[in-house]
């Protein structure tokens, strides 16, 4: 993660926040620091992803001590103390929701990632995510993809090429398009296709991809079509699959299976930030 | 929702997307312009929201002739066209996801309420959301809120307060705190205080507090207390409040109920945007 | 404040008024580090307020010593130091304008505020401001209201709401209004609506508002309308007040008189920054 | 004025204005459009300036149909209607008080302006503004003085180059801060000095500046300094001039007078904006 | 390219040259629109790039009707009419020096990439660019490369993989290096690695890497290593190769040449804005 | 230079290279902090311009220590170390390019302007620059050209008045133009005319101009121009003026020659980064 980018948005993320001031804290503690300490304690069991981020969160507030007891991809069961925080109280408070939404998001991303990984249970499979991701957040969630032990797909239209349903729609001929790709951009760049077919897959085949990736296939199906497609292709998996029927998606001797779920339906972790001067 | 700060947003998604370029269909599809047509379609059962912002998305990318066949907070069931859009397909592809992003988020916010709303069963209590939303999307989520039913609390740290646990051990008391607030805070905003059981509920009172919140209190325990407070003090309950144990908060007498998960812990609507021109 | 959003205007102010360079100092200091002091003396008597926002200007510069020898809040005298500034020749002479311009202009909002005070001579009634601030500088003429013993009205649009007369003259009517944003807002935002007559008044009464204003009306008028007001709803007065008639306003009842004068019309407190190595 | 600047200042006051959102006009007004009209109408007498920024303010918010009654630069008696808008609702209710506080501020800048060339009554003395503008709105403060028959002083630290009496205390001498200037600076920009003495006048014409500033010299020191001096220099005055002692300025063969009272204190002009459909 | 990126840098060129404002055609011309035609004629031969980004220029300014003689990537000679620009004076006036900037320089990268391309007259080989760009003009030098016939090479650090000779000293090892690569990034990013020998070829085949660099090396040199490399691998070829030695490069039987010349050594065509009302 | 504006410049360079991250340098070399150490190292004969850039380029990055070995406008040879940097490995993989381009960039524009200087050889004519920089580099550009001992001409269309052929062609008139100027614009700043004749040059010393532009003249004609100028204004020369025929330009009495070349036409110096640790 490009910790400067990370540090931009937590400085917007905080201004939606607190906008024009944290008028209650100010009120009620004053003008003058007072030194106080909290902690972020797991409520549910999980993995950690995100202790880095919540560190900037207050770090972009003021001085502060921040001490991580449980570090990133590490797990968490109810009651553990995840990090502790030493800095002014108006600090602790106002930075206290921001780094709680993405810990608690980030945790879940990454609890969703690892939960995937184990119901496939299968090592030469690699798990991987979308472009499904909560937006203005993708640098987070992709964090905590890989967090969980996945892998990240692209980040955008812009670090690889992708032919998708309605580029195909469009324009008309998996072939063509191809063709037309290879004619212009440079050699640094994939080129993915979607297929949803056995024709495709050899067109795809035929025209020089570099990744195939079968959308919306049943595991039959991914098998018979796994077949036609050389060593050197790689091969992705995507589409209506769930924690439920991922496990069918075995053995399908795919490399790669990409869920949207990972980054669109996010439960968030439960994860409490508490005063610890009582 | 201020459309010009929901526009600069949505340039911000858009540039988190696409980057230096869509470079997929600019060698695809060249730079001339090509009319197509695409729909969103519904693949699951719903309520839309988000309709006018995935309208925005598109028209920050050029000119486009959108039209919603499904109005905000009205239902969709799979198979429904949601909208239609018209435009160089170049515009259609680098808007797709990041319109089908907001809206199947936005949508499943609006859902969420809904069902919140329908399991209470209680017209008399108000759900509400929270500060517990996605990071830089406050006011999509808010707004989504809004479109299921629900009502707004506050945005932010600046248009009201709040004393909650952590000020409160901070600070030692709730009737300190309040005085202190009532010292410097103008009348337009207003006050709310966290309370946990009895005690405090009294000390609340006494203290001329505008809203109290009971937080993480059984439902008998919110009878109980409710009873303590005049009417003119608005009661919000909140904590460890699931669709599954909301109906027990009916005739509670609280004034509001406010849910983090409503924002939370969304698992996004199924919708599709599909190409017209097979 | 928030010291965040302060800074970022801050950086933007020293934009404004530095540019490409401050070619000047530049050129007759050269880039060596030339450390030097200077000082804020006040040339008026007053009330100080900015000297942290001053403090903030040359922190965005450079490493500086500020001192503050008297704190915002406090009086000033002519010949009285502010405060003492240690740096960078370049820093001081690059700082020097923009703190001036800051600290000049909230030290007369403050000012304004503390003889609005005094001029009205009834502590049960409380002086705030309103929105009529130079644009761009809301937060720092709001802060110097607070600093010179004034209350805030609303920041914006967005953190309360007040029917003012032109929407009551484009909807029509205070009931049916005032019945739309009951239903459509939640618990924590005010209203508060502006009346001119009697009827108003009862309507606003009946309506339920939480504050009434009353805009434009003589003292006797004042008195009148307030008998018609119960305890609960809060009355603020606004409008045609001055300096000189705001004591006609003691001991009509009123809770907050709102002056636009405030932050509109400023007269900027004599202060000068001088070079203490003469 | 550069409006691409202009513009973007405008959007962020109305940022700092509206925030999330106008709540109470979306809850009275809804979502449909409303087309309405209201005007701008003078309340005491002046000079108008800031109506095409007034225009450049409701555009940033949508479509209008804005039509300007008096131009900037003409004056304006109470009665006056300056310039009528029609737009939807809303966008007159949320652009109003933006475009108002700029409007009234503007306007007072030029009237300051007005009066001051009319109680110096020497059209061979210009009357020009300095530095001491609000931060943030120094290309509006300008533009005012010019609309009000004023000259601009430099914009900033950066388009021309002034010894002020901090520099010379700090460098220790006018004749090699010049010489250092005249060794690195290019041949477009001037630069100016200020002196309070006869000795540093000489000291300035040996040195060769483009223009030199007397500082707080009373009218008949002015005119013993102004004789040493070569027609080729250009020769300001500044300094405790006020309204009240400006006419004494009058024939003392200056070329300029700067005043900062034209911009840092301002009583905004009394101007009320009123709903036309009553 | 992104135009709305391009848009946005356009902005901020035009802010960086008209700043507070074309100060001298507001005088000269005022406010009223005064409409005038001119031509952007070519002084020199060579090829047209950017003819779009200058018609972006000018649309940022204001209303214009600009029409395109030359499209991108077509030759001209002296004396050719490239473009002709109608719009009010002062947006002619404003918006020239950035156009000729952004047009004159495109015109020079594409040149010099077409002269390459020519030079080697191996049409089995690409010409591609480097990151070696004017800082902030990336998406423009690549663009005018694309334009002059050349490939992109990656844009930046994040959107493909490349072991320079830094990461080798700094990592200790190819393999080791590619190793820690291939668990952690996903499969839409390629590899590439930078070689300078015979063994460092061996060791980065065995690694997998998706692309290899000979550095620095003399076409019989390269020619040796070309045939340690399969077939599948793309073979890249960089490091002080000019103009002069191109040819030289020729039947190397590599894929690519990347030319640090195209973008950082750039000798300005000579084209010039005329005013067409004489 | 303003260093605030500068650092910012440098943010969005480093934004454009490194995006939402290095990806190789973070798979490489991991979370952990690893120091080491590389130099710049020059590659061939030239000036040093930019090391203090380089040196903000990392500090943007990390925790740096960067010791230059020689400083600006100081000579180099091939061989010599310019500067070592020592930081985390990732800070000077990711900082490596943008200061390079920078470094390169800069130096050889110091070096186009000291080549300028001695081909000349007539040091009572000042080189100066133009506004043909780099879009958004202009301050770097100029920073530049001064190191290389020359002098900067005015930075944009807000810092002096400049009167070209197009102002001239669309007006109609000298004469006219600078009589609109003088009574619109203050004393501190200047005017330019650009002259291609002696009717011209007639004009604009009628007019009252700071400073004359002999456009496109031969040394020949300028001579004949020269002699029809009285001291007190300045004679800049410019247009086809290159390397070769600068010399010719030698005592014809102007005070100026401002080149396009030295900014518009720039072939990077070749310099360096070489890791330490080998």
């Amino acid at each position: 993660m490009n910790t400067t980018v990370a540090r931009k948005k937590i400085a917007e993320f905080l201004l939606e926040d607190i906008g024009t001031g944290d008028v209650c804290s100010s009120a009620v503690f004053g003008d003058q620091t007072l030194e106080k300490e909290a902690m972020f304690v797991a409520k549910s069991s999980g993995i950690v992803a995100g202790v880095d981020v919540a560190k900037l969160v207050f770090e972009e507030l003021g001085d502060v001590k921040f001490e991580a007891h449980i570090e990133d991809g590490c797990g968490m069961r109810p009651g553990d103390v995840i990090a502790r925080v030493h800095a002014d109280v108006k600090v602790l408070l106002a930075g206290e929701r921001v780094a709680l939404n993405l810990l608690q998001r980030m945790s879940a991303v990454a609890l969703n990632t690892k939960l995937a990984i184990e119901k496939l249970g299968d090592p030469t499979i690699r798990i991987c995510d979308t472009r499904k991701t909560a937006p203005g957040l993708r640098i987070f969630d992709k964090a905590a993809v890989r967090i969980g032990g996945g892998y990240n797909h692209r980040f955008g239209l812009y670090d690889a090429l992708m032919l998708k349903d309605n580029h195909i729609a469009f324009s008309g001929s998996i072939t063509a398009s191809v063709k037309k790709l290879r004619s212009k951009i440079g050699h640094t760049q994939k080129i993915e296709v979607e297929v949803t077919n056995e024709d495709q897959v050899l067109e795809a085949v035929d025209a020089g991809v570099d990744i195939i990736m079968f959308d919306n296939c049943a595991p039959s199906q991914v098998k018979r079509m796994r077949v036609l497609v050389p060593e050197y292709i790689i091969i992705e998996c995507s589409g209506s699959i769930t924690l439920e029927n991922l496990r069918q998606f075995a053995n399908t001797g795919v490399d790669y299976i990409s869920l949207g779920f990972l980054t669109h339906s996010v439960k968030a972790l439960d994860i409490s930030f508490q005063a610890l001067d009582f």
